[in-house]
């Protein structure tokens, strides 16, 4: 089949290093990828960091029915199933690709006809104000969504500037419109998550209140401010938790018309008359510390009710974030696959803060953030991996900005820990390890550090890496390992503790902190305590000394590991390859125990108990699909067959991500498996974020022009790469050869050109 | 018997108007009155309109009991009951003589021994951290309460600043002595009231965190920040109602030496080794805006740790407001009750705001008191009637700053309503009318308005008296009055709200708004339509212009009143009792009625579903125990009898108001019923506040000097005044009699000298 080559009109004068404008990437973006299946993407509509995701929800599961697990709520974890057929509605809070959930924050809808004040059933949407849809009548763009109701015939529109949802809803003709604002929803919402709401409607056409729920999040409160386009004729509410106790509230019908309601469980409505075709406009700012931050947010970021403004300001936005690299590929697939990574890995960490810079912090007090944009929604656990290294080239500032968040975050912290899962305002403990530390080392070393207080977060480094009471931890410092029989998925802990602690070193290198140096030098060492090298395998091993007895080198649950099988999660030593083949038998032996990753089977059941690994993302025993092996296919590099890193690569670009709803593979977990995607499509990988090398692979593009901040350009040039020539012959940087395996941070930020020379042989 | 004259050495001095400083008004203070059966106050620490009161709980009472109301719950609105043999403990917040509570937060309690995490019963103490204690080891003083706790012998004793609780206990010699902090304790801490509590062990010896409730306030939070004298040696919490989901802080063992703790019903306690008599000290700072805002409280108020010197600022501080009136009496008896009466009048409304200004508003935002001291607990059915008045003689400039915190709470409001019962940024709409009108007039028609914006409290009071949903009004508007059959206790709200438009219209007149005056004249003889000439009584009448058919004039519930039978509140017209006493009949008729007000006997079943009104609070059908007939002694001076209002003052004063524990006749309510004490003892009472004029009655006291803040100093002395010589033979103004019944504001704020030359035969 003869390939077209496809990109943009400009891609000579490109290569030439001019840096013109391109108009439209956002043609390239397909929202929709990743919501079928297990990608947890959402659909609906934001802008880059925007502290709003305005999108559709399909259905509310339940977290815990009656104290009980509810397997079905994993799917939901965007709010957004591709397979349902029914929308509840539009709220204004969503995790991108997260394997673990909150949010779904104030959901809209707008119906006609008789008020139905519950959201109603799949089985039985006319039940309740949820309606059917249908993808032939849904668009999803960046910063826009549009759907079709089709219970109501009512068209749903919306965007977002950074704070505020912007919906759009045209109407039929109708003496009995509504619109309903439902604070009880929300995603992962088992019993009484919500610990109180409160709302007051300021007059006939704006209202405000808060959330506060107590879920993945701990103790988290939403301020909001709204406002209609078209004053309301009436209006009321619906407790469906009333407390025990009214007091002298009893003496008003809070239900109709009373401006004032507050309780657990609590949902709204707003009537109006409509006439054909009109459209009902609403404005829904969100703050994280008040009403009043909110309403200001309002009015600074929509002072009016220019619905395409709003719309093409946060387009343009897209458009010149996702221009920061402008790449050329051999078919319109491979852009929708590069762009949608773009797009994926622009969508989190996100603001968190108002207009004015007030935010809360993590000891629930309102702070403001001088000089920066603080941050929350880091989900360190994947994103140190691929994504901050990824925003260390791209978006340099933006990372710095988040290494400040993540500071203020250590500042509020009783523990005086960096974040784990920063969540807003809260540390949310999710996954295990210290990640903090690499993505603060990686942007140190590689000089990225401008407004950061370099020591102090050196610092905090030592500091949450000595928490006893973490995780392990007390053990790890006494044993130099986490004993499984004191502390479960103990290997995890231990391999990835070392890696952390290896992070910490190079940081005290590179700030002249030798004693820091040797402490965290030595610990990163740890790994080998739980190598079982009769085995060849990582493994548990007990507070005594010894490696626990029962042991199942594939399965996933119980054996010392977490979202993880020892096959994949022993191969985790990120920051010393070199020492673990070694160990591992030496380069030969270790590349045939990688084949035999990516080929032996791995049977369903050693991994059905572990909702963050399907079939979908599964290679073989490799998994790709969850995080623990993204640096797995790298390997190689370290042995005397690199070019089946470049093979390997080129297949799992191939295979784990399609231009499709089902496109994803497995999570993308606040967009570190686009990140993988977008390094592997360039033809490099931090292997070891921390260190200022890049494993390289096989580039997938054919051209891309990185524009970095300092002003400078980087032109990546695949010569002959098509889908069978995967295999790297030749590298020039600035047109002359390198005899290794990695480029530097320095050569890519200096800008100039990266040449790969493809050919459909191996290198050998 | 001769009677001793009690009084100061300075007295004849005094007469001579020299304004010299007494010592000690606090030794005629005794915080135990009103402690026993219904007078409601707390024998606890505070300080002159502070924000903390400091203060043993001697049980915890639900006020539901799985959705069923429990009657003992309002013995206990002030958390303590003198017949009670055991305390629970001593929390920071307290309502004084309120009949529906609130409050509680943050009970303290030092034990020793196994540690005990629930409070016990009061049959079995031993069962829970209660303890013994007899009030012979109680001492009882402003700002300064002591009591020894006999299970574990540790003394306890307290003080306070506004904002900081100052604990002292001295605790036997023990390994294992313990602080208890329990979030879960509150004051009609029916099932649930706590929504959200947080907590944080910032180091050793500090903790803050917060307590958010549902109760009579409906969305209130109180932040702390506690610093203990002494580093504890380990700590822990215990939830007792943990969350169905509790994430990933399952990794951590919470319970035992973790700094961070969330939920609704949590209890914490921390250990110490005490040596013999080693003393332990506790500063507890409240805040209604944060932690950060409670930790500069503290900081700011309580820099050390010296337990004298606070006491001793409190004292002194209590003994210069004490001292605004120096009395001279006929016994310590009389003493007592009236500096105990100016004591619970000074500690309620109270400060809510930061040392810096900032307080929470009713819209839960934060705001900051520019140029003014911020106040809550407004009880206003009950205080607007004396106490106000009261202040506007003695606390003139913490007046006119309640009336700020009332027109703050207005603006905040989304009802755009001046507040009914304003409560820790809520409104609790407790009881009926809208008497901030009242407040205001009295102020503005006596000129106490500096920094008031009075024609904005002018249209502030117009909008509040026109909320159409609020209580009725719609009809009252409509109708002239409000009808049973719409609207319950209607009789009461016509009478109220139509004097509360007589202030309003008087407002209205200084200000120079003929509409709003006529407007306002008009409505406020509305009182007429409910009045029914063929029975002589104020009686319920129905949306059809007819009296409801059942109906019995001395029965309390059910009748179209609140809190009040017919009898009562059918003199309630305080503004016009001339064309009252017209329309009940003349001046003759009319005080027979009075005096068979104050003769037939009120069946216990005609009032005992009423919790507000007891035995001890009627005298024959005349109940002074609660508010709405607190004038009513007064209206003789409208007949040609107001020797009788001479005497039956004396006798009310005599039978209401005893130097003990149960020396109140019903609840103090935040000092109304202190006011009407202090203001009858005088010689004179506010009969229609809003009015210029005090009704004279007969001064209890021998002599009086009211030391004004405008310098200015005025002299009261009631020439041979005894408990016989009750009555009034001439009153003298600056040495000349006046021949009227009043005296006007005027003559009291110009200070000089008021004279009554006292006998014991009527002036006839």
């Amino acid at each position: 089949m003869k390939k077209l080559l496809i990109g943009f009109v400009l891609l000579f004068s490109q290569l030439n290093l001019t840096a013109q404008t391109l108009k439209n990437y956002i043609q390239y973006v397909n929202p929709l990828i990743g919501t079928q299946k297990m990608g947890h993407t959402f659909p609906g509509a934001t802008v880059p960091f925007g502290a709003i995701q305005l999108s559709p929800d399909t259905d509310e599961q339940p977290y815990l029915i009656g104290g009980k697990y509810n397997k079905d709520t994993y799917k939901y974890c965007a709010g957004y199933q591709y397979d349902d057929a029914t929308i509840v509605g539009f709220s204004h809070t969503h995790f991108s690709g997260t394997g673990h959930s909150d949010l779904g924050d104030f959901l809209i809808m707008p119906t006609v006809g008789e008020l139905q004040l519950v959201p109603g059933t799949k089985d039985n949407p006319k039940s309740g104000f949820r309606s059917a849809f249908s993808h032939a009548n849904e668009i999803a763009e960046p910063n826009y969504y549009k759907v079709k109701l089709d219970d109501d015939n009512i068209l749903a529109e919306m965007t977002t500037s950074e704070r505020v949802g912007f919906h759009q809803y045209t109407f039929p003709k109708n003496d009995n419109s509504h619109i309903i604002l439902d604070l009880m929803h929300g995603i992962y919402n088992y019993d009484d998550k919500n610990v109180w709401t409160f709302v007051r409607v300021e007059n006939d056409h704006t209202i405000v209140g808060y959330r506060q729920t107590n879920g993945w999040a701990r103790t988290r409160t939403v301020y909001f401010a709204m406002e209609f386009s078209k004053p309301f004729t009436s209006y009321g509410f619906k407790d469906f938790k009333p407390s025990p106790y009214k007091g002298f509230w009893r003496k008003f019908d809070q239900t109709k018309n009373f401006p004032e309601m507050a309780g657990e469980q609590i949902r709204a409505f707003f009537d109006f008359k409509t006439a054909e075709d009109e459209k009902i406009k609403v404005k829904f700012a969100l703050s994280p510390v008040s009403t009043q931050g909110a309403m200001n947010n309002l009015k600074t970021e929509t002072p009016d009710w220019d619905f395409e403004k709003v719309k093409n300001a946060g387009q343009n936005f897209w458009n010149k974030e996702l221009g920061k690299i402008a790449v050329t590929a051999d078919s319109r697939d491979d852009l929708v696959n590069f762009y949608t990574g773009m797009y994926h890995a622009f969508i989190s960490p996100t603001i968190y803060m108002d207009a004015g810079g007030d935010y809360k912090g993590l000891d629930q007090n309102v702070h403001n953030a001088k000089n920066f944009t603080n941050y929350t929604t880091f989900s360190l656990w994947d994103t140190y991996r691929a994504l901050h290294p990824f925003f260390n080239i791209v978006q340099p500032k933006r990372n710095r900005e988040m290494i400040r968040s993540m500071m203020a975050h250590y500042d509020q912290s009783v523990h005086k820990m960096l974040p784990v899962w920063s969540h807003y305002a809260n540390e949310n403990w999710c996954m295990i390890g210290y990640h903090s530390v690499s993505v603060i080392t990686d942007a140190v070393v590689k000089g990225n550090v401008e407004g950061i207080d370099a020591q102090k977060a050196l610092d905090a480094s030592v500091q949450t890496a000595r928490t006893k009471y973490y995780d392990g931890l007390e053990f790890y410092m006494k044993l130099g390992y986490v004993p499984e029989d004191k502390n479960s998925s103990s290997v995890s802990k231990t391999l990835e503790y070392a890696y952390d602690d290896w992070c910490i070193a190079q940081m005290a290198k590179k700030l002249n902190r030798t004693d820091v140096y040797n402490e965290f030098s030595k610990r990163s060492e740890n790994w080998k305590n739980v190598y079982d090298s009769r085995i060849g395998f990582m493994r548990p091993k007990m507070s005594d000394g010894k490696f626990g007895e029962k042991f199942d080198a594939l399965k996933t649950e119980g054996q010392g590991f977490i979202e993880g099988n020892s096959w994949n999660y022993s191969l985790y030593v990120p920051h010393n390859p070199e020492k673990m083949i070694e160990m591992m038998g030496g380069k030969q032996k270790f590349a045939a125990h990688l084949d035999e990753l990516f080929t032996i089977h791995l049977p369903d059941e050693f991994f059905a108990e572990t909702e963050d690994i399907t079939r979908e993302g599964i290679i073989g025993n490799y998994i790709h699909g969850n995080q623990p092996s993204h640096h797995v296919a790298y390997l190689y590099n370290w042995t005397d067959a690199p070019y089946k890193t470049q093979e390997k690569v080129r297949m799992i670009l191939k295979n784990q991500y399609h231009p499709t709803p089902d496109g994803l593979g497995g999570n993308d977990d606040c967009g570190q498996m686009s990140a993988w995607f977008l390094f592997s499509s360039l033809g490099f990988y931090p292997v070891a974020p921390g260190s200022d090398q890049y494993a390289l692979g096989s580039p997938a593009i054919k051209t891309a022009i990185l524009k970095l901040e300092n002003g400078k350009t980087l032109a990546i040039e695949a010569q002959n790469q098509t889908d069978k020539n995967v295999y790297v012959q030749k590298v020039l940087v600035n047109g002359k050869p390198i005899n290794r395996n990695y480029i530097t941070h320095a050569e890519i930020m200096d800008g100039g050109k990266l040449t790969f020379l493809m050919s459909d042989k191996p290198k050998v």
